[in-house]
């Protein structure tokens, strides 16, 4: 294994690139190859054997760029799928809903904590089981919040539309007491603002992103697999884009949220893989 | 040719069950095989080349049933798709774009005509055009409505929020003064309540799904390929319906918007074909 072979990063579409962004602060050294399903995204709403074989696809294809660790940056396809495709590979293998429960363990002090996301992810209870395991006897509460992608994609970041339905969501955790809510979904720290003035001063939110930046940190340096310093590559080299559909805008996206300008995005036919 | 074989009808999803219902009511000797492509929904917001190779896909499953003919029931894939399938298959095949206009261009008086739709369906000017083609000189508008469909499927046909989104997505074609609409995507008759306070009552509403079933009788009959009378098919027989994924949450909506129960869904996996 090549320890200056790239992270192989996968999503359902652009919400894992705020994941590769806390990658490139965290791990400036590594570099990506980034795959988004643009073609057949949202997972959100879709079955866990779907999703699972989505999951399959994207692995192949990413095994085609000889990547050294996978990290699946999206909560719904974690929540399904990684258990089972770590059986068949042979690389690490992470997802974000561990890193995310981690954090969620350490920021409760009331053992009261509330998961937002998408139907998948809160239907499989992948989160609260994972938070049970690491602490027994906390308290998980999930709500699956379908409609925060879809406003989040229409730029309603701040808006009256977006408060109200944040208020009608959060309303049953708020019921509950939780003292710290996961965002469970990609696109949620977006939300941030508007999740953080719903929910009250009193609430942590725990954004998985960044927690699994610092796990996969832990994972290399414990594998001695960390690149080695000062390559010298171009951006083009370092960072790599794939998708199944729309590229441009695509890469126009990846540019507004990455440090720095994304110069190529190749579209691919994952059903092939 | 077997006039009593079925007639093929897809969508993305659910939606196009608004135009199935439209030919089980007008239609009731026709035997219709449904595919919804629940796996990959939805198609609004795609590139014109994946709904093409969707379609094109999802047409090579329909021919395996034997369809005599086929129905694009959804109006993205009929306004990217439809000109570039027909010309490999040997079936008729009609999509939901030339009927919708038709009746936009019969129903204005002020030759002033707004169309609502996905991204895709917006993007693609297919219903400018036609309408153009029909009777130069009608002003055509166009308003794409991203959130529709999420709102929707959210169940939040009558509500507070769903007038505001309508409200300000509306604005810009009531400032236009058009006094016909197209309800240019399947699910948006079900929010004609809503459209039709927000437009005002001087406004007419075209639904595509009705007018398809129109134009689809006219098409059987001109080409004497009309299902035999009184075959007393049972309901298995008569309507058969398939998806890519959540076949039983397909059922259970199909059951609630179609007259008869349906018994069964069946998933596929259409990247096979």
């Amino acid at each position: 294994m090549d320890k200056n072979a790239p992270i192989g990063v996968f999503d359902s579409g652009v919400g894992g690139l705020t994941v590769a962004r806390e990658i490139m602060r965290q791990l400036p050294e590594e570099r990506i190859v980034y795959f988004g399903d643009t073609a057949r995204l949202p997972y959100g709403s879709k079955s866990r054997r779907t999703v699972i074989r989505f999951s399959e696809q994207i692995i192949r294809f990413l095994r085609t760029k000889d990547v050294k660790a996978i990290v699946i940056a999206c909560n719904t396809a974690s929540s399904f799928a990684l258990e089972e495709v770590r059986k068949e590979v042979d690389i690490p293998i992470i997802g974000v809903i561990n890193a995310g429960a981690r954090a969620a363990v350490g920021a409760t002090k009331n053992g009261k904590i509330g998961i937002i996301g998408t139907e998948g992810t809160i239907a499989s209870g992948t989160y609260a089981d994972t938070i049970r395991n690491m602490k027994p006897g906390v308290e998980v509460f999930g709500k699956a919040c379908p409609l925060f992608v879809p406003l989040v994609e229409e730029g309603l970041l701040h808006d009256t539309v977006t408060d109200e339905i944040a208020s009608r969501y959060l309303s049953v955790l708020k019921e509950k007491y939780i003292d710290t809510l996961v965002l469970g979904c990609t696109h949620y720290p977006l939300l941030r603002s508007t999740l953080a003035r719903t929910m009250g001063a009193d609430v942590a939110l725990v954004n998985p992103a960044y927690e699994t930046a610092v796990q996969l940190k832990t994972l290399l340096r414990s594998m001695e697999m960390n690149c080695d310093a000062g390559q010298n590559l171009s951006q083009g080299e370092k960072y790599q884009f794939f998708v199944s559909d729309m590229a441009e805008k695509f890469r126009a996206f990846a540019t507004s949220i990455l440090p720095e300008e994304v110069k190529e995005t190749i579209q691919i036919n994952i059903e092939e893989y």
